[in-house]
């Protein structure tokens, strides 16, 4: 660490473009950059967005930097006019616009590579603030600004998801971990098939609790319970939410279904996987949404042999051999149905396992006997074929609620199968 | 419009979670809520986020308020003890927070629907700050406040993505409108089969224009313009906006697929009604996407009659027919497979039209000869079947962008076949 610097605990990210701003963005920049931070055990108080104007940029800028000792922005490092950042933070820090000769080189080989010819406009981006210390760009043209004034590091980084990261990586991550003490650790754990305030309430000393914290989010039929320390080192960051982690999973086991990034589907996976197991799947009101979700993972070809979006009743006889008689006799949103989708998928492809979903999503289709919302879920083994009903008519003004849940609630039917399966 | 209000001109979003700084969310409303605002005429000038702490929550209103019209929180309606936004309203606004009945009634409703027991906690929920109107959210229990302060009108709003929009649909929407001067009117057009600087070029002339504004936008091989006025009235404001659609579309008619919230499976859906005719799909790489995006749409069972994702090779040969040879000699990403899973899934099913995805989307499985990013297209109808090449290999490294791309290419060439029926 340098004489004079501080640590650095504290940042702030400040978003810079008009886009963003007219919701023509969505800004991914900043989850990415925030989630970084928290591994260095740098703490995140706020996030900003300001559009491309001066004055709104600097006193973003004032204010991030009265707060944080670190300020990064993403954005407006550009090289047309309303690309202001770097002449934002000079305003800000008193300081001139100077050009800087790396910079300049920078853009020349930048477009010797991509074979065309720099125009005035593109030696905007050899201009920084003067003292600046440059952060290397190997894949744009636009460097970025790192500059130390009153007590706050500021950091400018392009908006281009790809460079931002390699910049943030290269540059600041190695910087920060030189300039903090100690360690931030997060432990996220998921569950199924439980109400955020019935699993809050089973909980709730946790909840209450500062060190470690425990914080639950919900959505869609899972919830989260995320625990977070900060200690001296990783090891003691671990030592301390090690027996946390444990009481609540006796608590809550039976619901838990993974750590971190898992999803539903990809629990699924790990468990198909590691049986050697095969799906096929049967989707009417789903619409492919089972089987997308389980292919938006590589390697799903491994344990998914087909998905059949069976949305007409003629496709449920003729493909997966639902009898024309139980369509007539219980509506293709049934039990009976369900089974027979699940068995269907599974014998037409020779998977291990099928796995049907059937249901009204709305907002049209429903009836008094059976309302937007109503939903079965099947499964079949070589042993079972079973379905169970779902009520989700809460959310009958909302299609995408019930497709999503829907998906849910048959991926979690399926993960406790396979862990049955597991453990006989 | 009430005496006293003024009008809405301009807003800024706080959102609320700390789930959000640390980076476990992507944070989508605002950019929602942005794009809705922006198009009632809104200015957006800045967005705020904060973790679940009182200080900071209070800080971000404060400030908020004191350069906007308008205050929309999102997040921390929830029932547990880190959701505050409705106690940091009321402690900003110098307010007690009450109990209101209407919405203790609406929990048990909820509650009664999902049929289980509210707990204590969940009563937090029915507590708001004095005069607060009550946003209604009929798809969750969480309802929202509208409280009018020191010529500032701030809504809360819940994080629930589905909740949230419902909820500004349906009482902040027509409360803005029916408080805003002038209009302001937006169309946008949307193309696809053509870059972004290849239709920039077509339409500098517009671009570089003050009024109207056209802006373009690209993404996952779709590009939209958009025509922006303001105006006294709204029919002053659509008459500005006429002329300069007229000559766009005379420029560019070739690419164009649609106005507004239009879509490439929207596109293909109204002309497959129009033609009373019926589509199956066949689906490899993209995994269910296709299938996903139509079924997303209510009332999709009228055109869509099934769509089978045949993953492995065997449920290519078996399901749709593709012979084993064919697979053998030219492999699954091959033009000739593209064809006859595309005539498979017309055939099989008895829908006038037959939509096939077979590719790389990697990250692995690419080789020299086929590399992540090779796609084939499919179609067939009665009359005739063929297949087109993708080369969509600069999107190597995104299993998500060689999708959606994949995605929109095949609607796109759907939508071209299906016109040009029309025409015949």
């Amino acid at each position: 660490m340098h004489d004079g610097q501080k640590n650095i605990k504290s940042a702030e990210i400040v978003t810079i473009g008009t886009e963003i701003l007219l919701g023509d963005l969505v800004d991914t920049n900043t989850a990415w950059l925030s989630a970084r931070l928290a591994t260095l055990g740098v703490g995140v108080y706020r996030h900003t967005t300001v559009g491309d104007n001066r004055h709104r940029i600097a006193d973003a800028l004032k204010e991030a930097a009265s707060r944080a000792d670190l300020v990064i922005t993403t954005g407006g490092l550009g090289p047309t006019s309303d690309d202001l950042t770097n002449e934002c933070l000079a305003a800000v820090t008193s300081r001139e616009m100077v050009e800087y000769a790396e910079a300049r080189a920078h853009v020349d080989e930048m477009f010797r590579r991509f074979g065309r010819e720099p125009t005035a406009n593109n030696y905007k981006q050899a201009l920084f603030p003067e003292g600046t210390e440059l952060i290397p760009n190997p894949l744009g043209t636009a460097m970025g600004a790192l500059l130390e004034a009153e007590g706050t590091l500021f950091a400018t980084l392009p908006g281009v998801p790809s460079e931002m990261r390699g910049m943030f990586e290269e540059t600041l991550q190695p910087l920060i971990r030189n300039r903090s003490d100690g360690s931030i650790i997060s432990r996220t754990l998921w569950f199924a098939g439980i109400g955020e305030s019935a699993l809050a309430e089973k909980v709730q000393d946790f909840l209450d609790a500062t060190d470690p914290t425990v914080a639950p989010l919900a959505g869609q039929g899972k919830v989260r319970l995320r625990i977070t320390t900060r200690a001296a080192t990783q090891e003691e960051a671990e030592e301390r939410i090690a027996p946390v982690e444990e009481e609540i999973l006796a608590r809550l086991g039976e619901y838990y279904f993974g750590d971190d990034d898992e999803t539903l589907e990809s629990a699924v996976a790990r468990l198909l996987q590691a049986q050697h197991s095969t799906l096929a799947l049967a989707e009417s009101c789903t619409g492919g949404l089972l089987a997308k979700r389980l292919t938006d993972m590589p390697g799903s070809s491994e344990y998914f042999k087909e998905g059949l979006v069976t949305y007409s009743n003629e496709s449920k006889e003729c493909l997966l051999g639902v009898p024309h008689e139980m369509l007539a006799e219980h509506g293709a949103v049934s039990e009976p149905v369900a089974r027979k989708m699940a068995e269907g998928a599974r014998k037409l492809s020779g998977a291990d396992l099928g796995l049907s979903v059937t249901g009204i999503a709305g907002p049209d289709g429903g009836t008094e006997e059976k309302p937007v919302g109503l939903v079965f879920v099947g499964l079949s083994d070589a042993e079972v074929t079973f379905a169970e009903r779902l009520d989700l008519s809460a959310w009958a003004r909302s299609r995408d609620a019930i497709r999503e849940r829907s998906a849910n609630w048959a991926f979690d039917l399926l993960r406790h199968r396979l862990e049955e399966r597991n453990n006989s």
